[in-house]
């Protein structure tokens, strides 16, 4: 994205690129049939429980003034809108712990005023929302979003970290609140007894802990070994929904002498109770706010500006991060434009504002990613077999498959991915032709399974389309009418979900990654190089990667320590933006340019053209294993790396596994870069078979 | 082992065997220096745990005449008697549940009778004791334990996997339990009002799961990728006993408000309280009982000797699988003699009697394996690394730790399977020279990695000695005189426990891994087959698998029903016995007798050579897994196998990991049988790098 301050450019930019592919948002949505229900429901159930749980805490905080209710329905309203004439389809917009600090903040300071007070709260935040939305469309027109490209993974992945941090204090504090008895609550109740409380607590503790257990099991159902394909793939799309269910289910067989409080379960009053709707109406009293407050209005105005800015853009960013190898054009500005009238529709409609979410918009992302794959797979597969049936020969199967793989491939405008996964699938079975010594000869299944190996084949791509977002927005507009159900769910089955959502966001997260790398024992770090790695993991030495990852999590601590201030608490986000200075001037005195780009490539740094093209595809390997990992989808688990030329002692650890993939995929280029570049380390070439037998590739290159 | 039944004849040569090797079955052990200190406390708390819960059942059972004391009692008596003059080291001895069910019984017959009654009871079982010892001792004089090769893996692993039944059913027998008010308790005490059995009943729930998830993690702590080696090592071998007193330590968290008994703790009165050693001057007592109940003893007698001779037996046999590799002589029949006289020692101390326990014992003997492991491993990376530092040839290095290896070797009876174990060393260390070209070139660490080829190298060998059978019995002993440090045990840590023992029985059981292979998805049987397995999974059609692990279990059921019927309950024994008939006679009618020697080898039936060999190799390498696998210890995760002529549909599936190990051990072998063999499969022999490169082991042995 270029740097350019011409106003309305950005947004007529972003808006040209998402209208040629408007059609295609919908269609190809439409084409995946029933199996786009998997994504959604997955998505639905981590955008609405935050959401309602987030509405339990507003309504303490806010006297009963914005309630579950209201949270749920900002967050269907934006969505609907965002999902239709939104840019980014990918991005998941909901009511986020921020704005619930900042209402928060904002009744504590208003229900005192006496000109103000509870009455006139609402009618004075829809005037925040105007001024909010006002800064928002200037940030937006002027093409603020420009310079998104800034926030480095540095700052995405330690703002993404701080947000399971979050999630994570949420569990915690919920679960030991369950031992306690809740404020608005009347203490004399049966079930505030002492023993009932503590049964309560004990209580929860089971109730969170089977949710998270049993759900962290379940993403993984697809590589179990028992049960059928169609089971394991079940429980792996809808798992985590159904073990809310089973677990609330479970909160229901202590009968009998328990009292009905116990498990505690969600509070919310039903859409339909006097009083719940009492905000829908707030644009009549917003001209009866006295003037003074209507222009001290900006100030939490510029705040929650600021928050929105970054924090909507970071969540597209991670949403649409370079490893998922999306096709279409980004669209922060217009993004940007559309969040100010979303957030003037709140504000006057008196609910809370929504704005991007993290971890949702990048869960979203993965979930499309895997879904795409499972589409493209079945219907190579079935090509394949196709083919083979009819007694082709191996080149004959490389044709019809490669049909196939186009007609999953509608024309659009960023087409250099789409190539690249065509070439790849060319190359890799030309190989396998030629190690089975004839093109032309017919292939069966025993020479060419085919499921392992389109498996091998397929590029990461996600399936971008807007019909999963419409329809979990719609999903969380019902849950408005389901409350009554809703109602059913125990408290502790929420602090189970917001565990396993804060666990869930971690892998990928190469910081994450990183403090895991300083805790692995120096002698295990070579199953760090079995398995999946990053570049950096043998192009930076390990001193450098331990110090810039000790200053990470050291800022990452000073964050979390600032949401703790009672009311400056927001400001964390500032930190985080200050984090662009602190990337672009600090840091670079302190590592050497070549390990920075490798910890956390700039765009705007340039960096020698050898490493560009390693860096490619260590990251689509890297991507591949991120989105997948953990879920047992593919069956390969290593990725062939080619070092650059300042060798770490880690390179000396080169065992790898799985050699044939490796080779088949990446040596034909391995043998292109050996001329330019020193001492190449061939990473797919595993020395275990190399001693074992003379090798066609020559002697290890290590002596 | 020969059946003879010539009077003596068993125990002599069991004796003689024994004493052979007396002197190096301690000096052997007090070698090992501190690191035996691993296994004994990891069988200490798996003997000493049970024990005393089965003290408690006993205790609400008799009224208070039997406690935890006397179990405990018991059980170090016997130990410490069967350590050190007993013929089977590894075996351990304690109060099982049968014992228990049989006491109960005993005791609900005689409390009702006047002239017997509660203060005649152990009196009576003091009769009861003497004649069980007079049918044992008669049983072990005759030979009887000459046919305990008929007890096939079919029976034993029937078994094994009926007391992980029973186990796990007492684990949840208990966290239920926690949930009700005790028998013996006064009901109206504060802990026991409904909101409080409540809030136990969930605390149970917590505690026992958090030791069962806890400690199965500990166990696997060697293939973690945190912590030091150190650590790592304390963790795997101390991990559970840690656990206990984690969990133990968190059950006092709750404090305040909470009443005492909450959680619930063991209940056992101190050796020193009055009334807790009357039972030891029973002997007095024994001549006051009636004559007819003298005589009538007789009858409770046979079903407690028929009892033990097979549970003793049978656990001796679990503690001696094949697999293991022990080198010295087993001991059948003087173990039954000198249980026959532990059994009269302790009907006259009017304590109930211990005989051999499962799964203590094959747990004993697996944990002295992976010591053995660690020891040789050590030595032999010492040595190797001393002799690359004076920059010898790979020749010169195989020398040395050819001598470090035989002196690690005490000369024994059965002298094979070292010779084997060397064998094997040498053959591999060659196979590698010659794959690095010379054998007289100086190595060093980059084409060496010590570490990880003694890994590969190392047989599977148990520490055979007496020191930690005695010492955990000393261990046991000294419970009784900490009895109110025990008495700080929740039993809900118990029921953990008991689950995890019944878990940690499970892998290496053939029977339980067939059950897993039924619930396979029939797409993912490959994974078996890329990991460990034994012979049967390629060598046998999968119906027939199938039908007789549908058969095995049908009869498992039947059993476990059995032992719910009130009194006739211990005749589950029976059931297990009638299985040698059915095992030789009903079966072959069934299966093929290739299949039933791979599914269920017995001795007394003849096989065809060349599957002799076969096996013998696949057993090596299937226990070597069953030992170590789940707690990473070893890293080769693949066995080579050789299918028989008549290959399954599975065959196909021949992805293996890890080539070169596979190849460089076994290539030669494989190279000899392929003369004699049709269609041999290498297994070893990656099909996935085969492909890729020219081969020089020729060409896909599918085609």
């Amino acid at each position: 994205m270029e740097e350019t301050f011409v106003p309305f450019r950005g947004i007529k930019n972003d808006l040209q690129g998402r209208l040629m592919c408007y059609k295609q948002d919908w269609t190809s949505g439409i084409k995946a049939g029933f199996r786009i229900l998997a994504p959604t429901t997955y998505i639905f159930f981590a955008s609405a429980i935050p959401v309602i749980s987030f509405g339990e805490q507003l309504d303490r905080n806010t006297d009963g003034i914005l309630t579950a209710v209201q949270t749920l329905a900002s967050t269907a309203l934006c969505g609907i809108i965002h999902s239709i004439i939104g840019g980014h389809p990918l991005l998941i917009l909901g009511v986020a712990e921020p704005t619930v600090l900042m209402y928060t903040f904002m009744f504590n300071f208003a229900k005192d005023r006496p000109d103000l007070g509870p009455k006139l709260f609402l009618a004075w935040t829809g005037w925040v929302c105007v001024w909010t939305a006002i800064l928002l469309f200037l940030l937006a027109i002027l093409g603020a979003c420009s310079i998104i490209n800034r926030f480095t993974r540095l700052a995405g992945e330690l703002f993404g970290l701080l947000i399971a941090m979050l999630f994570m204090q949420q569990a915690i504090k919920g679960v030991v609140d369950e031992f306690r008895i809740p404020q608005r609550e009347n203490p004399n109740l049966t079930q505030f007894l002492p023993s009932w409380r503590f049964a309560n607590g004990m209580f929860a503790l089971v109730l969170s802990f089977g949710l998270l257990l049993t759900a962290l099991r379940s993403r993984k159902a697809r590589s179990w070994r028992y049960g059928s394909g169609w089971l394991r793939g079940f429980v792996a799309d809808y798992g985590v929904p159904l073990m809310v269910l089973v677990w609330t289910a479970v909160s229901y067989i202590p009968s009998g002498s328990v009292p009905r409080g116990i498990p505690r379960r969600l509070f919310s009053p039903n859409p339909w109770s006097p009083g719940a709707y009492e905000n829908w109406t707030v644009i009549k009293e917003m001209l009866d706010v006295p003037i003074l407050y209507i222009v001290g209005a900006f100030i939490p105005a510029t705040m929650i500006a600021v928050l929105y800015y970054f924090d909507h853009s970071v969540a597209s960013q991670l949403a649409q991060q370079k490893e998922f190898n999306l096709r279409k054009p980004p669209s922060f500005h217009y993004d940007l434009l559309l969040l100010g009238f979303l957030v003037i529709l709140c504000g006057l409609l008196g609910i809370p504002p929504s704005n991007g979410v993290i971890p949702q918009s990048p869960m979203h992302t993965k979930s499309l990613a895997t879904l795409k794959h499972q589409l493209l797979r079945n219907r190579l597969v079935a090509t394949a077999r196709k083919s083979m049936s009819k007694n082709s020969s191996l080149g004959q199967l490389y044709g019809s498959m490669q049909e196939a793989y186009q007609q999953m491939q509608t024309p659009l405008i960023y087409q250099e991915a789409s190539v690249r996964g065509l070439k790849e699938l060319k190359e890799s079975t030309i190989q396998l032709a030629s190690s089975l010594g004839n093109i032309d000869a017919p292939v069966d299944e025993t020479v060419f399974d085919v499921e392992k190996e389109i498996d091998d084949l397929l590029p990461v791509e996600v399936k971008e389309q807007r019909v999963s977002n419409l329809l979990q927005a719609l999903m969380v507009g019902g849950c408005v009418a389901a409350m009554p159900f809703l109602k059913m769910i125990p408290t502790s089955v929420l602090w189970g979900y917001f565990a396993f959502m804060s666990i869930e966001s971690l892998p990928g997260n190469q910081f994450w990654e990183r403090i895991l790398l300083l805790f692995t024992a120096p002698s295990r770090r070579y199953k760090v190089l079995e398995e999946y790695h990053a570049t950096f993991v043998e192009s930076v030495p390990f001193k450098a990667i331990a110090t810039f990852t000790i200053f990470q999590t050291t800022y990452l601590l000073v964050c979390f320590g600032i949401t703790w201030i009672p009311i400056a608490g927001v400001l964390f986000s500032l930190m985080i933006m200050l984090l662009v200075p602190v990337r672009q001037y600090l840091l670079p005195k302190f590592f050497k340019g070549l390990h920075l780009q490798d910890l956390d490539a700039a765009e705007y740094e340039e960096y020698p053209a050898i490493e560009g093209v390693m860096r490619d595809f260590a990251e689509r390997e890297l991507l591949d294993e991120m989105i997948t990992r953990g879920r047992g989808e593919f069956r390969r688990t290593c990725s062939s790396k080619i070092t650059s030329s300042n060798a770490t002692p880690l390179n000396n650890l080169k065992t790898l596994q799985s050699p044939r993939f490796a080779e088949k995929a990446y040596s034909p280029r391995i043998t292109e870069l050996r001329g330019d570049h020193q001492s190449p380390q061939l990473g797919g070439h595993s020395p275990r078979t190399g001693e074992a037998q003379p090798s066609n590739l020559g002697q290890s290159p290590q002596t």
